[in-house]
This record gives structure tokens, sequence and C-alpha cells, in this order.
């Protein structure tokens, strides 16, 4: 994409409201707008990662088995009547009147409706296990939206749903879904720890919270070091087999959150590898039984011949506050530095001297190969001073820099900067596209 | 896909509710679930045909230089006010109060919130031509709801915005979108026809809606008959160029909606030339000047150096309408014909005698085969009656069915039907395997 041809709305000033980070960095580098207290737009750079995360999410939740479905946004009052939560969830539930009077909701979260959609197709265990998923927007009306998309109230969200004839199989659904999160969060790359969680509202006496750690977290947590070196399970894990070693090797080992942290416990491990450390929560999967499957009436036929109220698990991954806890997670004073796996481009090509006709030609080179390799690029083609242009390419943080300036060329040579480290190669032109072909 | 894996529950009778074509079908094959009057689950079937559709949609736009923001679904009331849409838009906008009793909407369209994105962040006519598009979830809290998805009141709409300093470019920008979707929709195996439209509620001077012809469609419609002839301009068209030339060839011939048909104009074809069809509305553009820009203030300053409102177009293509729209073109008595662009899979295979363990490796060997080579395969891997799972795949309409028997493998045959003919082959597994290859 040549910049000329973009929309990348950067900011030069600090945005005043923006009270962490992530919020900062994703205003000044354009990639969402406010449009209501904790309604955001997502303008093409912040649209293009959001894109990334919920392919992989998706590509995970493929894996694992579970199928996806699109469910509405809007809901009946009467399913959430059912299971009893209409009253209970109180303000955060944003609830709606339509022109017949009919009392509707911006669904939160979907067990009713997806307990319902099971309870009309699903008559016999044969058709389980059966785990069911979307990728769609939610409201919670948060009395005090803020920290940008980290807390707002339209929020994308991946919820899984799982039915089982019993508990047993229940836990290996639970089971596949956590091993799901282990690779979802490593590809989305960061480190995100599975802790013992309290269940909230959604119910159940099964649940972990999957906690991305970063230094300007929202949460305290307490660690076992030795919780941040389980292997992360590869693209050839059996989601058929037995996944408990995998769930054991990362639940063993001590990891709270701040509300289930118990200190005698945590002090009970070797002072030396205990770690006080602070993070976000991006995923959270619960186990929860019968509980909306029995006043809903979802029941199959066993192969006892009688009915059985279905065992369920839900599984939650926050798309939209993955955008922002990635940047708490991977940044440095001049912007964001992606991760490859979402970055909106992998290259940003800078062309230092736009109008000049060798400048041009040569960039107009390098993008084209670039991308005839695949290669995603942000060409900045627009006249403008060098300091600029570096500080934009640092502040939305592409993982390459490929610079490209007349003085370079006469020798045949560009510079290909890594966004994360700071490195600077001079190379040829030819050796740079190379470097960015070989990843 | 294996059918024993997956989670498509097709219905052996016909719905009473549903009076129009697409809307019985859908729900027999599977791809939707009402979830209250005019807002519907997908179900994995489904879902898989929205996602190609939007798919292509995307590829349309960004060819034609539009760029991909999102939107919220929930708006403030405040924009609309500035505007004048919010006390003229009567009972199909669903209003809204949160919990801080604020006035709020579910987005009907986005012409308000595109032009106050346009308006904080675009000064100069240099940044011109813009064209920003978002796939939203929109609301229309229609008085009767019916049909499916085809007049559903959640629905999913593609809406592009453009901006230019003038006319003159706004007509280009107008032309560009034209000319996406003549590919669009040639690509979604429909065919459409531009016919000159009443603007409503958007306003507006220059429109046309683009009508998918359909025995059973909403509306009537009336056509020279070498208004079907046009060619539809190819991947390789320039649209940085004058785009002229294919819009007048699409529109000079006489093509109207009922709500617009000159009688006379119609007459003065020549009799053998006159067509009087029924058509389905599948997208719109519009031009509409400063409609919007003047009232809510976007503007940018001009080469003269004064500020100029921006002219403004606006192009909707309606997604989850599409769904219904290519199944009233496209099937027969015995269900869904999918084009092969959108079908959910391109390849039925049909295990006739699962558990034979001859047969089961055949078809496990094919079902491989297959998917190495990318071809997304549904495999009914259950054990069930043949008449039945023939029956089932020709409902659900992919384009071809691979149907493997003990009888056939006994001769190393297997036979190849097409969907959209009914057309059989018997075939070696290799011969099969390379037909489907070649597409």
């Amino acid at each position: 994409m040549r910049l000329s041809r973009s929309f990348l709305p950067t900011l030069r000033d600090t945005p005043k409201e923006a009270e962490i980070v992530s919020h900062r960095l994703m205003l000044r580098a354009g990639l969402i707008r406010q449009q209501a207290a904790g309604i955001y737009s997502w303008l093409p750079l912040g649209k293009r990662v959001l894109a990334n995360i919920e392919r992989i999410v998706r590509e995970e939740q493929d894996r694992a088995g579970a199928i996806e479905v699109l469910m509405p946004t809007l809901q009946s009052a009467d399913l959430w009547r059912e299971s009893g939560r209409y009253d209970d969830y109180g303000k955060e539930m944003l609830r709606i009147k339509d022109r017949h009077e009919r009392e509707m909701l911006y669904g939160p979260t979907n067990e009713e409706m997806i307990t319902d959609i099971f309870r009309s197709y699903v008559r016999s265990y044969k058709e389980l296990p059966l785990n069911l998923y979307h990728i769609q927007w939610k409201f919670r009306d948060e009395v005090r939206p803020r920290f940008g998309v980290m807390r707002g109230r339209e929020f994308l969200m991946k919820d899984a749903y799982s039915f089982d004839i019993d508990e047993a199989a229940a836990r290996r659904s639970y089971n596949r879904m956590f091993v799901a999160y282990l690779r979802t969060f490593d590809r989305l790359g960061v480190k995100a720890i599975p802790m013992r969680a309290d269940s909230g509202p959604i119910g159940g006496d099964a649940t972990h919270e999957f906690i991305v750690l970063a230094a300007t977290g929202e949460s305290a947590v307490f660690l076992d070091k030795e919780a941040l070196d389980a292997p992360v399970p590869g693209a050839d894990t059996d989601f058929s087999g037995d996944l408990t070693p995998i769930v054991s090797a990362w639940t063993t080992k001590y990891a709270a959150t701040e509300e289930m942290h118990d200190k005698s416990a945590f002090e009970a491990i070797p002072e030396d590898r205990r770690l006080e450390a602070r993070g976000i929560e991006v995923g959270q999967v619960f186990y929860f039984g019968t509980k909306y499957s029995t006043p809903l009436g979802a029941k199959v036929s066993g192969p006892d011949g009688a009915d059985h109220d279905v065992h369920m698990g839900s599984y939650g991954i926050g798309v939209s506050r993955l955008v922002a806890a990635v940047i708490e997670a991977s940044h440095d004073d001049a912007g964001i530095i992606w991760p490859s796996s979402i970055a909106p481009y992998q290259v940003g090509l800078i062309n230092l001297k736009a109008g000049d006709a060798n400048t041009d030609a040569a960039c107009d080179g390098l993008y084209q190969r670039l991308m005839n390799a695949g290669i995603e690029v942000l060409y900045d083609d627009v006249d403008g001073r060098a300091g600029a242009k570096f500080a934009t390419m640092d502040l939305i943080g592409l993982p390459w820099q490929l610079i490209v300036g007349p003085k370079g060329l006469a020798n045949g040579e560009v510079e290909l900067k890594r966004r994360a480290t700071g490195e600077r190669e001079t190379l040829t032109l030819d050796a740079a596209v190379n470097r960015l072909v070989a990843g």
C-alpha cells in the first residue's frame, strides 16, 4: 500500500484523555478513533491488526475441532429469562425495546443463545462432542469505560461453547480449548499464562484466565518463575489424544491473579523463583456443567437410552482487547513494536527523496519485488522530512524498515532496520530483498 | 470437513413460515436459524457462504482503491442530530438509551459517522480522492420483517463512502465503485444489472441500483435485452483510468425497476428486445454532493487556498441479503446450486458404505488427496441410506459430488456428479481427482 493512497492519520501530540500506553499509542498511530464513550472506529491500520488476530484465533479454534457459526448481536430477552440471567445481569446489559416494545438486549455473551441452538437440533450423544464458536461484537455497558479498547463497551470477542454427555468428556473439551489458547497466544507473539480464576457471573467450578504479562498490566499477578518455562504445544498436537499432560504442565506451578492469590502457597515457593508481575486478561475458559442446559432443557439421549442434561463449557478470547494487550507487552518510547504475525504490514519502505527520479525508481522496483514475493509493504512515497518519516515508522511499529535514499543508492545500497532491536544493516538492493523474503 | 465432526442440521420438512424459496432452502439446508423476528444465527454452512461473499466484496473494493475501516454498530444520536436525520429517520431506526440515559442508536447506515471521521483528520485536497469502506452489521427495525435474510432486521452490509474536491472528481469515484460492483456480482456468479433508481432517504441526484435477475425476485424490472450483453470489466481494469466508457456501456440501454419505469421509453424499444423480468436489489451507488459535508462541516482547502465542502458518494452491497439473492437466482426443485466462487465446499464426498473397510479407505484417501490439493471437501463419512445422502447433497448444493461405493470400487471406479447440470461420469479415482483439481 502506498502511503499517498492510504489513510493513516497519525497524531503528533499525545491525547490527554488516554491514561495507559496502549491507548495513547493506538490513538497516536491512527489505529482507532473514539466515537462515543467506550465505542471506537477501527482505522485502516487498526483494522488490519484486528483482522490478523481474528485469523489466528480462527485457525486455532478450527484446528482444535471447534466449528464456526455467527450469532447476531441483538438477542431476545425471553431466552435470558429462561436462564434467570435477565434480571441478574444488572446495568452492564444494554437493554433495548424495538418498535413493537419487545424487550431485547445487545448480547454481552451467548450462553443462552447457543444453548437454544443446541437444543433445537441435537438429540443424541452420538452427535457429541460439539464445540461451536463465533467471533462477534458484544456490548457491556461499563459504568466508566476507559483505557481505550482495553475496557471498551462495544468489543470483539471470540466465544466458544462446548457440549458433552458428561463431566469427563466436558473436561476433555476444556483441555482442547486450553491447549488451543496456549497456541493462539503464542502465535500472537505474547506470553500468556493460564491462572486459576474466579468464575464470576458465568458460573462454574473450573476456570482459568489467560494473562498476558506486561509491566503496565491492569492487575498484579504472582508466579512461580517455572510457570514461564512450560513448552507451547506444536502445530502437530493431536487434539483427539490425551491433552492432560500439557494442561498439567501449565497448571501445576503456582500462578494466580491478585483476587485468587494464596499468600502462604506463594511463600512456600523458593524465594528466587517467586515472581510478582503485572498482567492483562486476554482469555478465559470455563467448565460450568449443567448450569444452562438444565434450565433451558438442553438434553440428549445417552447410550443408556435416558435423557441427560449436557455438560457445557465456554471459552472467550478478547479479540479487540488483544490489540491493546499486545501493545502493552510490546512497545518502547518511540512507539509500537508489532509481532510479525499480526503486524499490519511486514515492511515499511521509506523513500527519503520522493520526487527524485532515481530514488523513486529504486523504491518502486523494491515495492514491486516485495509485493510479488507476497510480502505486505507500506510504501512511504510522499514528500517529507526524513526525521518525520522515521518517527512515524517507529510509531506504527512495522517489523522492518527499508530505507532508500540517493546517497546509499549511489553505492547501490539501502538500509534495513529491524524495529524490535533497532539494528541497522547496509545492504545491496538484492540482499535486502532476499533478507526480507527469508523472513 | 468430516460430516461426523461437523454441525449441519438440515431439516426434512419445509418450514411453514418461509414464504419464498431462498428462505425455505436456507432453513432446510441448515444455513440459518431465526433467533427473533428478522434476526438470524448463521449456522456453519451459512457462515462459510457469508465469509466467501465478504471476501470477494473486500477484494474488489480493495482493487478499486477503497480502504477498509470498521465502524462500530452503535452510534451516538448527536451526530445524527447534526445532519438532521435523527428526527427524519422514523421508526426503522432502533433507538437505544444507555445506563446514563444517553441517546444512542444501532446504525442503519454510516454517512454521519464516516463524515465525522473524515472531518477529524483530512484538511487538504491533496489527500483526496478518498474512499473508505467497512463491512459491518446494521439494524433496520422493519415493521414486518420477512423473507428470511432477504428482509431481515440485523443484516450485514458493505458500505463505502467517497470524498472528493468537486463533482467531476466525485463522478470518477462513483464510476470506480460502479465498475467494482460489476466485477463483484460477476464473481459472485449472479447477473446483476445496474438500473436508474430513486434516491430515497440517502438523498442525491445520481444513483443506480444493482438488480439480480431471478424469476422469484421481489420487484418487476423492465429491460432492453441488449442491457444483458454488456461485457464485465476484467481483473486488469485500470481504476486510475477513464471508466466512463464502461459505465456508459452499462447505462445507455433501457433498464428500470417498476418505480422508475417509463412506459413510453420502454415501448420505443423494438418489441423483440423488450424484457419484463423480476429482480432483487443487492447493491446501490449514490452520488449526493455536499448533502452531509455541509451540515457536518467536512471541508478541505482546495488548490485555490479556499475551503470547499467535499463532494460525497455512498455505495452499499447487501452482503447477507446476497446469500438469499444467489439462491433465488440459482436453485432447482432439489435444492441450492451454489456458484463455485461462494460454495461452502467445492466437493461433497459421499461414502455409500461407511463402516466398510475398503470403502472407508478409498474415501479417506480421496479426502486426503483433495485436501492436499487445496480443495475444500465436505466428507459424508456417516452411516446412512444412499437416498438420504444424495438428497442432502443436492439440497446443500455443493458444485461437485464424488460418490464412492463398493460396487464401483470393485472396478476401480467412482462417480462424479456436477450439481448444476446433474451430469454424472464414471471415472477412475485418479481421473476423478484430476478433474476436480483442474476445477
